[in-house]
């Protein structure tokens, strides 16, 4: 049986992956009266008087909801909401097991920014936070953006500010490694969509100074045709200068190729091209834009991918369920640069010195206490 | 310390009724790989050919919707959705522990029927039913309609079928005990809202002939001022002799009175004005219309409360719990009458006749094997 039968066969005897589990118990009268009527009207009258009693007496404390349109699901594309359902259960199991946190899947028959805002809002008082999750650019920003706004509860995109973090927090290590300084160092991110926009902005932030972003259309750059409304302002602030051309010429003296792309589209002569010392995360999933061997080959210094059979995995499981922890634990009213920042150096700071080398830039998926980690430090920023 | 005090301290140490729990073991990569991606993909992939794969595949099965806009929560009447949450966490508990079927809060931030309506469609697909709770009359009836109309996943708001199905059941074995003929015996129900315009259309429909409907003006009559449109429904089909008067008028000559309205408003004297063998439900909570040993001393035969330290009490966890248990197993596309009917009928064969008697007319709420009863009943007319 290959591995595709068996993750079928596994979800079709699951029936879902998740199921409710009842922490207050009723086995009899006494019990009902207490956690259901008349005795649940006592926590009621108290969050009428007080909204905020809400934390202390539901599960409004630590629920996030799993939010999708089902338009970008991995890399099966616009599946519509009910064939996104198994994702969304997965990452809510991703949830409960690295991070604690109760999660709940919500896939919306919609995929209009208006509708989605709408709903989202409408739905929000029962959960502690709102994780978005497979949905398409560039409506995933402004919705993102707007929700923000609107609720008083953290909202994250995890496509875009999880793949971000986990990116910054192995280049931090990378940069250790290789002694490349992020003032000096040229980035090239290829994909300019949701996680390829947010990447580019969080390493900004960091410091990154030299930054260009790829797309199909090659480098994304002022008054090129095309560009959508995020790109139009990412092209004020990165290719600084202004140059066109392909993904190759991109890549002639880079530093850092960060790939959230296609399949294979990396050729080894491109890695040649680079600088030495190159770092590159080819992260297309399942096939990367350069299988590791080859990049190492043709000259690169430290590779990562998605995948979990190759070294570097880099897997936004190391952050959604810690900075959600943090976040519901600390009562933030949102996930701030701040916040993100404090848990790419986290995890960065989880891999030893001593540890730490071209293979080794990242603590794994399931390294103990990461979710812990990250909680406490991005609670600081609260 | 009281009872209350109680609740509310279980409350702060439960801080959250429900949480999630995992079917699906993450342990170790090869987990991750299954249940997450890639796996995960294999499911997504069959949803998006056949739709109807989701229930074989995800939480959908067996996942029911507890949704208010916290507009008519206990008694505690428009205390709002934040407020409203702990009722919805332990309805959600009590279909987990009584049906086995996994449920879950939304709280909705509005009270508008169009954005009600609305919302609840768009987060349709992660859900296999809806059930609509403690959301005030009119407008329950008209949600609950347009979004039977729309989806094609049961739904079925309990503050009115629940109640009328249980009070239905209790009234076919008080029929037994007392010997009384449903085409002959006169009812009154007093409350005309969400509740007891439920219980009127199905006794109407069980076979009951003279009904009359009352509220704190009186008994609604055709050509009355102030009806809502749905009590302008309820008087062709009630009080066909078009009388006019109060609550005591109504109970001359009466068989049946069913409460679900306020405490303390039916008198010894009322009571005497029924006829012989009367049966009284009187579920106004906590405190009944009558308290049942005045209601015996003035004639009553038997009377029934919402309470449980009184005999025959009359509860809605005998019902809702085997309701979707049996639409969820059988997919039914809706709950339709035959199936509340079946439901009642069911309920009220649970009690051996043997047994049945003026004190006994209901199983208790505890009793074991009631909501697969319920389940196979329903299951029949799917």
């Amino acid at each position: 049986m290959t591995n595709a039968e068996k993750a079928l066969q596994l979800h079709e005897e699951w029936n879902g992956k998740l199921e409710t589990k009842c922490k207050a118990s009723v086995n009899n009268a006494e019990d009902l009266a207490l956690a259901y009527t008349p005795g649940v009207a006592e926590p009621c009258k108290v969050i009428a008087e007080d909204p905020e009693a809400v934390y202390r007496y539901t599960i409004k404390s630590n629920t996030v909801a799993v939010i999708s349109d089902g338009s970008a699901v991995l890399g099966l594309g616009n599946i519509g909401p009910l064939a996104a359902m198994p994702v969304m259960e997965g990452k809510c199991v991703l949830f409960k097991e690295f991070g604690g946190v109760n999660a709940f899947p919500i896939c919306l028959d919609t995929q209009d920014t208006e509708e989605i805002i709408e709903t989202v809002c409408r739905i929000a008082p029962a959960f502690g936070g709102i994780n978005l999750e497979d949905i398409s650019a560039p409506r995933c920003f402004e919705i993102e953006e707007r929700l923000k706004k609107r609720l008083s509860i953290p909202v994250f995109h995890d496509d875009q500010h999880g793949t971000a973090i986990v990116v910054l927090a192995g280049i931090i290590n990378a940069l250790k490694v290789t002694g490349k300084k992020k003032e000096d160092c040229r980035v090239v991110v290829n994909g300019a969509g949701s996680a390829g926009i947010a990447i580019s902005k969080l390493l900004l932030r960091y410091g990154f100074q030299h930054l260009t972003l790829c797309d199909k259309a090659g480098m994304l750059s002022k008054g090129m045709d095309g560009l959508n409304w995020m790109q139009e302002q990412m092209v004020e602030v990165t290719n600084l200068e202004h140059k066109r051309g392909t993904l190759a010429d991109a890549l002639v003296g880079a530093d850092i190729f960060v790939g959230v792309s296609a399949p294979g589209i990396v050729t080894p002569e491109m890695v040649k091209s680079m600088n030495h010392d190159s770092i590159l995360f080819a992260m297309a999933n399942p096939v990367p834009e350069i299988m590791p061997d080859l990049a190492r080959e043709a000259g690169a210094r430290i590779v990562g991918t998605g995948r979990s059979d190759f070294p570097n995995q880099v897997n936004n499981v190391l952050i959604f369920p810690g900075i959600f922890k943090g976040a519901l634990e600390g009562r933030a009213a949102g996930i701030t640069e701040e916040m993100k920042l404090a848990a790419a150096d986290r995890i960065a700071a989880l891999v030893p010195d001593d540890q730490l080398d071209d293979t080794h830039i990242l603590p794994p998926a399931f390294a103990p206490g990461v979710a812990d980690a990250v909680a406490e430090a991005v609670k600081k920023f609260i």
